[in-house]
């Protein structure tokens, strides 16, 4: 069985953390949102690509969810020293990994053979891609600053702020990396995780193909819900999506994905949204969705991998 | 007393560090060589600048004597992980540096203005100036593998193959930073720090006008010979004299120096020199040289602003 998920960060690493027991690793593919990459003090760092690697290789800080183990922290002290940009940690170990992958930027090497090698470097062998080697970034408007870059709202301003709109800055002429629409039209099922619909997967969702590719594979398309009994788990989807007019509930989710997805993964505690969600024409499956560990994980990717497979 | 010192890395440091106690710091100024700058994983490393700062800032290790006291290896070991560049270290620490100068070039700050924001974060008051903030690049050309940078030769090469010629690329329309000219003009004493010539000071006297104005104070220069006994104590100045067809001798350097110097301080060691030295119209001053502690380098800072107030 193949699979493509549509990744952002912590939810998405644990969803295919879960996954990964399930199916072998060439078969499975993981697209990742660039949208919050940022360049920082020279550096080209890749949040959503370095959370999902770091944790498939079980090197994920569990305290932080991102980040790695044993991490350490001299770089940064010398950068306040200096008083430089320091509202965005990046650790010695992890800087480890912005250090190859501009170096390899800068020699011409493209974001997806990058990650490529980084992966391998981690002894994973799924296959994770950026959706785009091309420049996409996330840009915030917010009530009090205007428009920001999406870490300078999640980062700096730990998304504590009112946003009015999110939109896309995308590169001219921009494409899917290589792999990437390939991988989504040979998956047996499609998967969006359980990510910020609307500053990880939208940011996927806007690169030429996808969604048309998820519009024509509608019923082989199965989300997990990020938003859980009216919260989100982590980050600011809850609250972006009742700033956008939306609904903050699995009725929301399914709203805002119904053109692309047949089926929604909710958790146990919205089991009485079902005809709600089921009314947007979306299939509803009720389970356990919250990944505390890689047994649930892996309960959830199964259920996952059933609902597709019985539709 | 006004004092401009000519300075390559630690020899230089550990001078300008004899020279502190005797001169008001902001009547002291380091002009120091860029020439040995890199690009690396996308960051700005100035080799020189730092170990001098490190050094003034008693931070500096004192095993290595480059880098800083305290350091941790954590990036370079994942940069390992990933196969990536890995013959010139960067501790954490370091990095720290690295990125703050990078953050500030990449906002248009200068080399300079970076510089001294990161002397003044150690609390130092005397001047450091890149000699220019411009490009310039110091290329070794070598028996087995023809031109590579310094760093290159001096670090990945460990400086141990045989060198045919040095020439340095110089930016169109390159300027001595701000300062230095003025630091030259203004100074009571010039001094030539114990750095190696071919590789350190050279590349600092190519800087338009540099050259020029220690000709026309050439009676105010005092240069500290970096060979002693025939060797040079750190780094290949000895190799590369001979290499280049000079003399691998304190008579050697005064050969070098002859149209910039008025005086060159050689070691007790080297007395017999004295008149082969005077022979080429250079003031021969005899003293210990070798800066092994504080006291030391303080009474050879002494002996170099005394030489240029005897004459």
């Amino acid at each position: 069985m193949r699979v493509a998920v549509l990744c952002g960060g912590v939810g998405a690493a644990r969803l295919l953390r879960g996954l990964v027991p399930l199916v072998d690793g060439p078969d499975l593919t993981a697209i990742v949102n660039v949208g919050d990459d940022l360049e920082l003090h020279g550096l080209h760092v890749s949040p959503d690509l370095d959370t999902i690697t770091y944790t498939l290789a079980e090197a994920v800080s569990a305290e932080r969810g991102w980040g790695l183990e044993g991490e350490t922290w001299q770089a940064m002290d010398m950068v306040k020293r200096y008083g430089g940009v320091d509202w965005f940690g990046l650790g010695d170990r992890d800087l480890g990994t912005h250090l190859f992958r501009t170096h390899r930027l800068g020699q011409g090497a493209t974001l997806h053979e990058a990650t490529a090698e980084i992966v391998a470097a981690w002894d994973l062998d799924l296959h994770v891609l950026p959706v785009t080697n091309d420049r996409l970034r996330t840009l915030v408007t917010t009530v009090d600053e205007g428009e920001i870059t999406f870490q300078e709202y999640f980062v700096r301003r730990q998304h504590d702020v009112a946003v009015t709109s999110v939109r896309f800055e995308l590169a001219e002429g921009l494409l899917p990396a290589p792999g990437v629409l390939d991988a989504l039209a040979q998956a047996d099922v499609i998967v969006v995780a359980p990510s910020n619909p609307v500053v990880s997967i939208d940011p996927v969702l806007v690169v030429p193909g996808v969604t048309e590719l998820l519009r024509s594979r509608r019923d082989d398309v199965v989300a997990v819900s990020p938003i859980i009994g009216g919260k989100a788990l982590k980050g600011p989807a809850d609250r972006l999506l009742v700033e956008l007019g939306r609904e903050s509930t699995a009725v929301g989710v399914a709203e805002w994905y119904r053109e692309i997805i047949g089926t929604l993964v909710v958790d146990d505690v919205d089991a009485s949204l079902t005809a709600d969600i089921e009314a947007h024409g979306v299939t509803c499956v009720v389970a356990p969705t919250i990944m505390s560990d890689l047994k649930k994980a892996t309960a959830l990717g199964q259920v996952v991998l059933n609902a597709s497979a019985s539709r």
